[in-house]
């Protein structure tokens, strides 16, 4: 890659502030995942049980880990996500490994954090159909989730602020470090092949970097979909300006995380690239002008798929069971 | 209660030699849950993520746990469930917890074993809609089940019979002991309160014990839904005539365990019976023609609640990632 084109694609990403140096190895511009350190405990086992109950759904049938299953890299690995009623999904859903590092939540970054996140599908009639209303009832109505809030909370008061209070801590645990590039990083050469590191090394000369480094290799910043040349895409979803208003912002959405991204399949904001190659090959053509040949592409998606980390390690949560004053689900509407 | 109407009801049951001897306590009808003994944990760890694995469905969405939640008492909690394209099920979904004590699977009984039964929902239409071929094709793309396959069978051929042999042994394990009421069987006295051992009392003297007996408290017969009394049901099925096609077996269900029966709501094959208060109601009236008052109805809702168990204890799987080879889900159908 030129000097000229790794300077676009610097500013282009206006991402050189987020290329800045790593005490460990200030040359590189991806950083080893530091492990989560839980200072709630009790907090946090709160929010797993709620981020896997179902019954924060209308229907009782759709978690947050429906459509982030942390048995699959915190995705649902589907083009665009289920909602309640069988409904089609505007959008692919990110995944939640290593969500706290984003710069903001869901691809337009309208929400800013893991908590204003986490109450919106819980009320979008899209996706879980509840309302907080709903929610809060059936939650405050399950006595052993009302006990567990009386400890955690000092209160037995069950409210939405609490809830996705609760579920963004637990999210916050689900960093995965230790995966084989960041040993490599931390000084083991043994941790990658030849071939890995040449695929980093052309990741690197190529201008990917420029929106996809730190320690999540990528998530903090906006770009454009389609710096190149046009991308058409298969979602309605017009990115950032849906949030700022400005129509320079249409077709902005926030760089997703490469951690573990050979788990988080199909790719980009509408689950069109099924495959890592597409994946790269489209990136490659549209956001950096290059075509990769197979033998580059292959070398590259080879380093990204180094990129997985230790995967979610906890014990199943066993929900406390609703009492006769819960709400029931309602699946297939009032009869 | 009777000797009169205990000699019926044990007739009507057929279930006078389940009663038999325990050699703990020969004089009790129910008997303690033995835990399990794994004796091909690598089979069993397979059988695990492919219980998990929404991937043996055709959208992607539904697994076996969709339905048989472990983290709800291995239900779904709906009246009935939800299947493919949200079509709504004929049946509520019965507990996968302690199902390898069952005479037989599915409310009729139509499948022998877990094993058949574990081959039902993967390519049921209103289900997970896969077919049989389709699952193989799925999972043997997939390079980590491939390699599981060769460690756990001597060989990397998928079939549809390991597939189905991994996710019974699996099942097999969902058993679970050492329930208070369990305790108390095994002697610790304190185990139960006075309320819950009155509640005990009463279902034994009411009969209830005629069907609902052994180590599963039911699960070892088909009986009538409706004994005394004709029960109106808000499902189309017919029970074990579908299986027998003799008219006599009109509304035989198997009798369900009630093992962890507080978490397993809602009851019966229709789901109708929304909470345990409502479900001990009508079993009295319709199998037993005795109207229980409230108080004797809450003292064996509280002896019900003691035979909740050990809920399943292990760590949420991680699934391995599909291969560019593997066939995507269509949820919404071929595009």
């Amino acid at each position: 890659m030129s000097v000229r084109r790794l300077a676009l694609a610097l500013s282009l990403c206006g991402a050189t502030a987020a290329i800045a140096a790593s005490p460990a190895r200030p040359q590189e511009p991806i950083t080893p995942l530091a492990p989560t350190k839980v200072s709630a405990p009790a907090l946090v086992e709160l929010g797993k049980k709620l981020f896997f109950d179902p019954r924060l759904s209308r229907s009782g049938f759709i978690s947050c880990n429906s459509c982030h299953n942390l048995a699959m890299g915190g995705t649902d690995n589907l083009k665009t996500s289920i909602g309640h009623n069988w409904q089609e999904g505007p959008i692919n859903a990110p995944t939640v490994l290593n969500s706290s590092l984003n710069l903001a939540q869901f691809w337009d970054g309208r929400a800013p954090d893991l908590k204003a996140q986490a109450g919106g599908p819980i009320a979008n009639p899209g996706e879980m159909a509840s309302t907080h209303v709903l929610a809060v009832e059936v939650i405050q109505s399950i006595p052993g989730y009302s006990a567990e809030f009386k400890q955690v909370f000092g209160s037995d008061k069950v409210d939405i602020d609490k809830i996705t209070r609760a579920i963004a801590a637990f999210e916050e645990t689900l960093v995965t470090p230790n995966s084989r590039f960041d040993q490599w990083l931390k000084g083991n050469k043994k941790a990658l092949n030849a071939d890995e590191v040449a695929g980093y090394t052309l990741f690197k000369d190529s201008g990917c970097v420029a929106c996809h480094n730190g320690p999540a290799v990528g998530g903090n910043s906006f770009q454009k979909m389609g710096v190149v040349a046009p991308y058409t895409a298969s979602s309605p979803a017009e990115g950032r300006s849906a949030v700022t208003g400005k129509d320079a912002d249409r077709f902005n959405f926030k760089v997703p995380t490469l951690r573990n991204v050979e788990l988080t399949y199909p790719y980009f904001h509408d689950g069109a690239a099924t495959t890592l190659k597409d994946a790269v090959d489209t990136m490659g053509r549209i956001q950096l002008g290059k075509h990769f040949t197979d033998a580059e592409n292959a070398r590259i998606v080879a380093f990204l798929k180094t990129l997985t980390g230790a995967q979610p390690n906890f014990k199943l949560p066993i929900l406390p069971p609703s009492s006769d004053a819960t709400p029931r689900p309602e699946p297939f509407g009032r009869k």
